[in-house]
C-alpha cells in the first residue's frame, strides 16, 4: 500500500463528529479554456459565485494530468480513493445501482436488448430504446426462465430501457471478457472473449446466457437478442465508514452513481430516480438533512449528458438551474460544502476530456480567494492551486469539518 | 524506496562544501488566510520583510493536503525525510532530547509523575508540576532502585517539571503499547496494554515499573504514582550525514527538538536550555558558526506555544521578537537562509493545523520574487509555490548552497 495513500493516512486520523459535509458532483462540470465561453462562463449563476467569494477555489485532477477519467474512476477519486489500479467495470456499477448485490468473485455486466435481422445480423444495438415497462417484462421472463448456468447461479435485473444487469455468482470467475457488442449495425454480435485465463469459464457461460436468452427472445420483434458489455467484478475496497468513519448518504437518481456510491457502503435513496430535476433532488436532501448523516452526495447528471451531446446551452442551462437550488443548500447549513464535477465534458469535446475540473471547497478554515466568479480561469487562480489530486479533496473537506486528529506526536 | 524521494536522489549527488545552511524553524509558524490576521499579518517584522524582498516565497506542505503534522513528522519533513510511515514516537524524542541514548531495539517512554488518592484514583495528572529539582531527586532515587526488570536494563531520566523518561533496552521489545495517562482525574490509571503481539512484554515491564516506582514513592505528597506516554522505538533512518554529506548542529532549546536533532545525527548544544530567548540563542549560534559545521537548525518555540494558548498577540510578539535577531543573523552572511515551520498553529484553532506553512528560501540563485511582505497570502503567491513538499525545501536549500552535483550525464 502507498503510504501516502488515504487508504495509509485516514483510518488512524478520522474521527466521527456531527459536522456535516455535503458533496455535490455536477457530472462533467469543467470546460476548456479558449476563445468559447465554457458552460460555467456561459451561465448566469448569482448565487454561486457568491459562495464563491466565501470559498477556496482550484482545478482538481481525477486521475493524472492528461488522463480523461470514466465515470467510475472519476467518482473514486472525488471520494478519496486513488483510482489506478482500481478496476470498475462498468457492469458493476450498473448492477450494484440497479440494486444487485454483487460479492466478491461475483461478476457483474450491463446487457442491452437489440434487434438482429433474420441473418443474425444486428439491426439495431438498442432495439429501438425499448420502453421501460417492455423491457422489465422480458427482463422477468429471462429471470425466471435463467436461474442457473452449468450450476452457476444467475440474476438478470431491470434497468432502464433497453438494459439490464447480468450478475453470475460463482468461484472461480475472471472478470476480464471483452464485450459481445461490436459497436457497429450490420455485423453479427461478437462471442465473448476471456483476454485471460481465469476468465474463459464466464466468456462460456455468457455465451451459454446469450444463446438461452435468443432462444426466449425468438418471438420479439425488437428486442430479439442481446449484447453484453462491461464485465466487473468488486475490486476489495474499503467503505467511506472504514476509510474515514463517515456515515454517508447518496441522493443520485441515476443507477450508475448509485452504484458507485453502494460500492463505497453509502446509504442510496430510492427516490428522486431517473429525470429528476435537481429541486426534487434537494427536496430529498432536506428530507435527510437531519437524519444521522454526517456526509451527503448529490449527484446531477443533467451537465454531462448536455456535455456529451455538445450542447453547451443546454449545459449552461443545467448550471443555472442548480445554481437556483443554492440558497436551498446553504439555508441547511452544511459545515462544509465541495462542488465540483468526476471530470470535465466539454461541449466542443462532445465528450469526456482530461481538463482539470473547476471545485469550490467551502468551510471554516478554507482560506477563501475572494473571487467571486465560478468558472474555470478563476478556479485556475485559486487556493487550492490549478491541479489539485482530487483525493486529496475529500481530505480537505473532513480536515475544514474537524473530523482528522493529528499526524504523528 | 520511493524511487523520488531523497533517500534515492541525495546520497548520490551531495558533496561537502564550506557554504552554510542556516534552517530557522519557528514551531507553529502559519496561520489562516481569513477575515482575522494572522499572527504573521499582525506582527511588525521589517527585517523578516526585508530578508522576502530578496528571497523566494512559498507555503509547504509537511504531509500531506488535509492532514495536520505532529512536531515529529513536521520536523521530518524539513529535514527532507519522508515523515509517512515513519513512526516517531514521543518517548523517543523526550528520551533522546534529555540525552538518552536509544538503539534499535530499545523502547522510549515519556513519563509524568502523577498524585494518586488512597483508593489509587488520579488527583492530578502532572503532580502539580512539580519542581524540576525535586523532580531531577525523584528520578535519581527510580533510576539507581530500579536498574533492570525480567533482566531487562531500565534506564530513567530526568525531565523538566513533572517530565521522566524511561528506556527499556532489550530484545524482542516492541513498542505497541497504549499508554497508561487515561487523559482525565478521578480515574485510576490504565495498565499497559500491547496493541500488537510483539509488544506483550513491554506492556508487562511497563506494568512492572510503575508497581515498582509507586512502592518506592509512596511516601510522596505529591509524586506518588507516575503514568507513561508515548510509548516508541528507535526508526531506521539515515543521518543528515549519511543522506545529505551534511555536518549539522542544533540550537534547540527544548527537549523534543533537541531529540529530533538527535535522531537525525545531528550535534545538539546542551545550551541554552528551556525559555531561552531568542537572542540567546542566537548568541549560541554565534559562538559555533566558525566551528566546521555547514548546516544550523535554529528552533524557536514560542510561536507554537502561543498559537496552541490561541494567543496570535503573543505569537505576533514572538515573531517580533525573532525579527529583531534577524539582522544579527544575515550578518553571519549564511549561504542559504530558510525560515519557515514545522506546521501552522493558528490561534483561532488553538492548536496545530494542516494550512501550508510559510516558507522563506534566500540564497545566492534562489530567484527572489522581490515582495517585500512575509506572511501567508504572499508565501501563497511566491516562487516557491503554495504547496511544494516539505521535503523538496532540503534539497532547495542544497542546491542554493553549492552542495548538490547533477543527476545523470
Amino acid at each position: 500500500m502507498d503510504p501516502r495513500s488515504n487508504f495509509a493516512l485516514l483510518p488512524p486520523l478520522a474521527r466521527r463528529t456531527p459536522s456535516r459535509i455535503l458533496y455535490v458532483v455536477l457530472d462533467g462540470l469543467g470546460g476548456v479554456i479558449g476563445a468559447e465561453p465554457t458552460a460555467l462562463e456561459r451561465a448566469r449563476h448569482p448565487h454561486l459565485d457568491a459562495l464563491a467569494r466565501d470559498s477556496a477555489l482550484g482545478r482538481q485532477v481525477p486521475v493524472a494530468e492528461g488522463i480523461t477519467p470514466g465515470s467510475g474512476p472519476g467518482h473514486l477519486a472525488l471520494f478519496g480513493y486513488d483510482p489506478v489500479g482500481v478496476p470498475v467495470g462498468r457492469g458493476l456499477l450498473e448492477a450494484l445501482g440497479v440494486g444487485a448485490t454483487v460479492g466478491p468473485g461475483d461478476v457483474a455486466v450491463r446487457g442491452n436488448y437489440c434487434t438482429l435481422d433474420a441473418q443474425g445480423l444486428l439491426v439495431d444495438r438498442r432495439a429501438g430504446r425499448l420502453p421501460t415497462p417492455r423491457s422489465r417484462a422480458l427482463t422477468a421472463r429471462l429471470a425466471a426462465a435463467i436461474p442457473e448456468i452449468e450450476g452457476v447461479r444467475v440474476e438478470v435485473l431491470p434497468g432502464l430501457q433497453h438494459r439490464f444487469a447480468l450478475v453470475l455468482r460463482g468461484d472461480g470467475l475472471g472478470a476480464a471478457v471483452a464485450d459481445t457488442d461490436p459497436q457497429q449495425v450490420g455485423v453479427a454480435p461478437l462471442a465473448a472473449r476471456a483476454t485471460d485465463a481465469f476468465s474463459a469459464r464466464t466468456a462460456r457461460l455468457a455465451d451459454r446466457f446469450v444463446e438461452q436468452a435468443r432462444a426466449l427472445l425468438a418471438g420479439e420483434e425488437r428486442a430479439n437478442g442481446v449484447l453484453l458489455r462491461g464485465f466487473g467484478s468488486r475490486p476489495s475496497l474499503p467503505t467511506l465508514a472504514e476509510l474515514a468513519r463517515l456515515n454517508p448518504v447518496a441522493i443520485a437518481p441515476y443507477p450508475a452513481y448509485r452504484g458507485v456510491a453502494r460500492l463505497l457502503g453509502m446509504h442510496v435513496l430510492d427516490e428522486p430516480g431517473p429525470g429528476a430535476d435537481v429541486a426534487a433532488e434537494v427536496d430529498a436532501l432536506e428530507r435527510v438533512w437531519d437524519a444521522g448523516y454526517d456526509f451527503f452526495f448529490l449527484h446531477v447528471k443533467g451537465t454531462d449528458s448536455a456535455g456529451e451531446d455538445g450542447d453547451e446551452e443546454r449545459k449552461a442551462g443545467v448550471i443555472e438551474e442548480f445554481d437556483a437550488q443554492v440558497p436551498r443548500l446553504r439555508a441547511l447549513g452544511p459545515d462544509v460544502i465541495v462542488i465540483t464535477g468526476d471530470h470535465s465534458t466539454p461541449g466542443p469535446l462532445a465528450g469526456h476530456s482530461w481538463h482539470p475540473v473547476p471545485v469550490l471547497l467551502h468551510g471554516p478554515w478554507c482560506e477563501p480567494d475572494g473571487m467571486a466568479t465560478f468558472d474555470e480561469v478563476h478556479c485556475h487562480r485559486g487556493r487550492l492551486g490549478p491541479a489539485l489530486p482530487a483525493p486529496a479533496l475529500l481530505r480537505l473537506a473532513l480536515a475544514n469539518a474537524g473530523k482528522l486528529g493529528k499526524y504523528g506526536a
